[in-house]
């Protein structure tokens, strides 16, 4: 339950207003992607991957986003680094655990960064949140149901184990903590047809975490505003080479009253 | 000679139906862009280079693509163990050999990973074939002959050393196996000024080479469609950054007709 | 003083005829950006880090173009080695000191490359620039006096101290040698909207450095080429998805008139 009706934009206002600085450990696929992306919303996003630095980084930078979609031995070594301190600064840490589940690398590095530092919002699609709920309750295994329901009931299990958000996105995104759930019925199927919007979304969330220290709201915000920027950019155009441009012109010129008038927003 | 007429849209239609998992260690450069046109085409790609996990997703993807573009130590080490395993598991391998012949570095690895796993299909530009074959026929050193009378040679040379597919891409694209040769007029000159416009011609070829195992076939499809599609894009707008975007579109929005109106194809 | 006007035009056509070779190690985020701007100015740009062949390619090369937005150890020994052999071949080199001031691996970083080699041009914001200037005159520490004027007497102390051209980039440009200085005031806001837009400039400076064996003109033109095309694009649609593209479109389309007509520099 919201205490209050969702403040979508005083956010958004706010992220315009302070280009919260926010550090990005990702993939080399969407680096540029969700740089364009957090500029377009307000934020100032810095890409900062070296065991050397992300330390010094972190400390300077109001939320850090660790993607592991391109991950490797130099890349995992910055994140246990930046997330351990991230946690030990108070700073948001956002976890988006791309492809969790197809190896037995990325399970283990995983499971490293988890328990290295709990993240305060994890986002994922419902096989890598479901993968992600098998590493943690062991004695499961990766649990074989599909659909959104397993899913969400896997997002809840990882929430009540590790206290934060979860997100399960997809047609319809959910944000989960504890026994509260937001469910968000924004977007366009075409996003899937571009590459890293779903580590764009993590990316975002990062923004709206580094201003509002209700992450279970600054996960719904940021969800909302993917999404109807998502939907914005794909009426424009039905195409995905251009909903990529169209995208990134739409979160930079999206209005409130294009927010009100379009959230689908229901929670429970 | 083909046995029958080429039955590209049958395999387009495929791969949007089945969306087969293409393994790719490429380069920095044109990761975004080559995941995006996979998506576009219909596939679903994913871009994984680290040694530890490289065969396990080798196993579970229906194609490998290794472009050594922007290679270093870590890369070329994933890019060894990836190809011994997609050939031990007979998954098929498509070879890019960005820039052979210009350092000594990327002959000894072109040669290395030559040696690891003999690729099913090479696609390089004119100098990257002749640089290639230079290493493979030792005692001839670099073919110093240019045009594409020499390349194709070059890729003939190639593919009976080797066994597989060769494909030369340049205004004119040529397809090579054995004394078969297939050749393509399709595309635009803009499109050498769009960057990774190759590795992206490597890439719809491992798409097409998960779901036809008549590698020439599926060679010479991907170089059409690929062809098709950017002449369609810089019709559209003849400058390079639409032709980025618009490329992307075309190929998403790519019908039997367009295909069937615009393909510039012969066989010897 | 200019002995005679700038001819900006005159090295445009040039590198469109010429093409030159132009060897980058930058960062993730950017190299397709700068890959694709490059190639619409008529330049051939390459991507190359890897310390085992980058001394090759920089004998290739007609510039060399080091930018460390997001180094780690395996880029930074690539850069030392290149740099080191670009000065022994008399090759111009062009130093984009991304983040400098804001990490100590960063400052460390920084100092190690120019003592390692004297870059011939140097390229920054103005707290990059003045965190530069700080690291040569280590007894000062980093000024903390802000605004342009202070950035502009920061390169003038790095320009006298190391011998090459800087340029502080922003809403003006001012572009230093020695006593001298050339000021730009092209460009339009949204440019900060979009990412690697400072390293873009960087690669293009790469390119005018390839053919202008004047520095302070080569930096001169570059910046005017981005600012005239940058803010072209700006005027076409002011959003930033869409400013990404059409920089590119007007790059690749850039008259001798419209930068006759636009060209807003002065001298002193």
């Amino acid at each position: 339950m919201f205490p209050t009706p969702p403040s979508i934009w005083t956010d958004l206002a706010r992220i315009r207003a302070q280009a919260p600085l926010i550090h990005n450990i990702t993939n080399f696929v969407v680096m540029n992607n969700t740089a364009n992306a957090l500029l377009a919303l307000g934020a100032s996003p810095a890409m900062v991957h070296a065991p050397e630095e992300v330390e010094d980084f972190v400390a300077i930078s109001s939320a850090l986003v660790v993607n592991i979609g391109t991950l490797d031995a130099t890349f995992v070594a910055g994140m246990k680094l930046a997330m351990r301190r991230a946690k030990d600064l108070g700073k948001p840490v956002v976890f988006d655990p791309v492809g969790v589940g197809a190896t037995a690398y990325r399970n283990r590095v995983s499971q490293e960064l988890l328990t290295q530092a709990t993240p305060d919002i994890i986002r994922g699609n419902a096989s890598e949140i479901m993968a992600l709920a098998g590493l943690n309750a062991q004695t499961k295994g990766v649990d074989s149901t599909v659909g959104s329901d397993a899913a969400v009931e896997a997002a809840r299990r990882l929430s009540k184990a590790w206290g934060g958000v979860v997100v399960v996105s997809g047609a319809t995104d959910y944000i989960v903590q504890g026994d509260q759930t937001a469910t968000i019925g924004n977007g366009h199927p075409l996003m899937a047809k571009v590459t890293g919007m779903g580590c764009t979304a993590t990316a975002l969330t990062g923004a709206f975490a580094a201003i509002n220290a209700d992450y279970f709201r600054a996960a719904t915000h940021a969800m909302a505003v993917m999404g109807i920027a998502g939907e914005l950019a794909a009426e424009k155009q039905a195409a995905p080479g251009s909903l990529q441009l169209n995208f990134l012109d739409c979160l930079y010129q999206l209005t409130e009253s294009a927010i009100q008038s379009r959230l689908n927003l229901s929670e429970r």
